[in-house]
């Protein structure tokens, strides 16, 4: 199936620029996709910054984060972080490692971000801390041999997302659109909840509230809502990934801008 | 009348675009208009970000929040908030509900508001907090039930605005023109109150100051101004709404620019 | 001489564009220039935003802030605070009135603006301010009656810039390309200053540095290449005025672009 | 060489407009690069801000800071930073002077900058900082005098970075590429640092880790992916260098573009 293949990949384009456009991501951080068709091989850009990829960079690795077939591109040396937690984690379809500037100041101060506005509950009621020094001692901060994947994978455990100390961020979801709105709700949250404890004190969700404004990202009427408007400042901004090669056919496209063209 | 009507769905449209130009809409968020003819009757999106609003998305909804004609399109989920506050504001004409980035740390430490500045006091020498857990328990924190629009409506009271805890605000208007200023001015007012109080202390305006000032938003030679920038910035940003259907005008619109393709 | 006129109220309408382009000016604030061949009066815009201001907006007023010619046009209410100024300090020939954001924290916490980095030295060692309240009471906090400016007038004294509680900052110059320097300079120091001051403390420059580096704003070298910044930034965003209807020229318009359609 | 020389200068406009555009640097600050063919002369732009500079506007001089051919141009009054640092470390063949905003916080409060995320530790574990005061007393700050220019080079001593009381702050590279990513990492780290204090506490990498990661931005796989995202970005902006005359070819340039217009 090339064209579902090439629209794939195009989402996975899409959600790499989009978390870029969002300020989620920056030069670094990427964005994996679990192969729909195979749960033992996962997809991921090669090696570039986020707010340029394209279906066509998008590659196939095994979930011990080997490339499926030998290419000449440079990879991400950092794609054992995607491999180990979709082998620790058989729920999770997407993975998205990024250092925005929204969590770095609590990857290094070492505050956990709690869930204070009623969004930013899709990134659980507690989340972990990795802190790769306390297994590997002192290491440039790149997750790169397995057993630091794996590590890392241990800590984010049940959690839809995990911090990283000094270094960023890891965040799961069940597909791309739950993935790039938690992503970008957990950032908001951060950004308040350091504003919150600058006016005197930051009062969190309860548990129960937490629990249940934690699945609001993926309410249809909110995911349709939010996915046309990140979809559209993309292309506002001339940001769209190139239509991929074949059929593939995204609503996201100004498909019909073109054809009138003709 | 359907060239009124039209001109006040593309008004609607308007507000809802510059708001969100201005970063007091996100993805979430709308304003709502009461209808202009009837007064038991209001205008409000259908469930769609707020940057994207045209005039043909505007539905009618009679105050119990139910849309006056049968339609396919999904809804926004608190639009009870519109419903309930009209019911029990017969003054209010213009209703915005918002998660502005520049409100949420208050909502989130708990503290109040103040006027701060001269055009700040539009909002009011005192704006009270609204926080759904004292009524309604653990919730997922929209306000969607009859009941919870009404105890939101009793919180406003008499004032321009309300906060909500881990929520966001809800600011009235006697006309969308008030509407739009108040909430940018009540956003602007949010940031530089945060930044006094990092400087050291907060020094609200004097009771008799934030009475004096507080209709200073609806003085003609300012809203005239404002209304001339804030319509000038988003033309500028290419993001008017499309021109309504019918003979609909607009002075924002660039009608030279439609001439010039016939 | 309607050619020379016509220049300077197009650098003018470049000033008031510049400085709301650099975030000194907004939806509101007005910059106006004593007129150089009768200082008995001064050059203002009419009531608009200073990011719409034409030359053609720019009318001629008396040092009692009358206009000299009846006009259908509004004008701003505060052009006292020009007026005064002028009759107060004959070596002001340029006046800015702004509420940028990176004041207005000092003007609601009261603490002085220093000068911190050696270009924030152009508003001079000590800044004074101004409350309003001192003398007229509570007011809705505009500078409108004679009385009103000639007492802001009495507060600047001989400085460069004088604060306004609760409301913003007032700038002079001894010509427009010094105002416009210094009260970017100026917002850009308070910036730093209350970001110091989070950091831990603020160490102001020692009066001798203030004093010498007080002028590094005028130095040729600084005026020409900050003045080609700020036009080309303007130009990059489209936002120069429009050029003036006789033959004025100006530096920072794209006349040979213009040329090149014939 | 004449190719080769206007690629060199090609690259060093690049390198400026890439560096303003990251907010490095604005209507001040200037990148230098040492001489490739004659190590006892360095490029330098005449004075222009760093968005606007262009090939044909970089000059040679001596390390005396002196033009080596007499030219009309203005020239940087502060360009023995480059020429004392050049004579002081043979291993540095680039230099960029700056007033990040940034920065700018640290340099007035005293408080030095400290690698808190594995890319910020490009700048180096420890930052020395100079204040021209020490030695020349009350000046206007700028580093003028080439035995102030030499005091700036001792305070640097071995280092990647110098930061300069009230003033800003000087990086050196070993090539353009790590002076730039070192810059723009060194500024991030810098806002990074700052909002940790804010939550609390400033927790730096180990001795360990810094070294380790300090030459993380210099990875070929890490430059690569930089060099073509800041590119791409410039280029999105339409803020590219225009292409040198002669026949220099730059990756980043639209070349296709330019074959169109024949």
């Amino acid at each position: 199936m090339p064209t579902r293949g090439n629209d794939i990949r195009y989402e996975i384009a899409l959600a790499s620029r989009m978390l870029a456009h969002e300020g989620v991501l920056d030069a670094f951080g990427h964005v994996s996709l679990r192969h729909p068709d195979d749960p033992s091989k996962f997809l991921l850009s090669r090696s570039r910054s986020p707010q340029l990829v394209e279906a066509a960079d998008i590659l196939e690795f095994t979930l011990d984060a080997e490339p499926v077939r030998e290419l000449p591109h440079k990879l991400f040396v950092e794609r054992v972080i995607h491999g180990c937690i979709y082998q620790a984690r058989p729920d999770v379809l997407a993975v998205c490692h990024h250092h925005a500037a929204a969590v770095m100041p609590f990857c290094i101060a070492g505050v956990p971000i709690l869930p204070v506005f009623h969004l930013g509950a899709a990134s659980g009621a507690a989340m972990p801390f990795w802190d790769q020094r306390d297994e590997f001692g002192d290491t440039n901060l790149l997750v790169v041999k397995p057993e630091e994947g794996r590590s890392l994978a241990r800590a984010l455990g049940p959690h839809p997302a995990v911090l990283m100390w000094h270094h960023g961020a890891t965040v799961v979801g069940g597909d791309l659109r739950e993935l790039v709105s938690r992503s970008i709700f957990m950032c908001q949250n951060a950004v308040y909840q350091l504003q919150a404890h600058l006016l005197g004190k930051v009062v969190p969700l309860s548990a129960g509230e937490a629990r249940l404004a934690g699945s609001l990202n993926a309410m249809p009427n909110v995911v349709g809502r939010t996915w046309e408007y990140w979809s559209h400042r993309l292309a506002e901004a001339g940001r769209l990934p190139p239509a991929a090669r074949s059929k593939a056919r995204s609503p996201a496209r100004p498909a019909a801008k073109r054809r009138k063209r003709k």
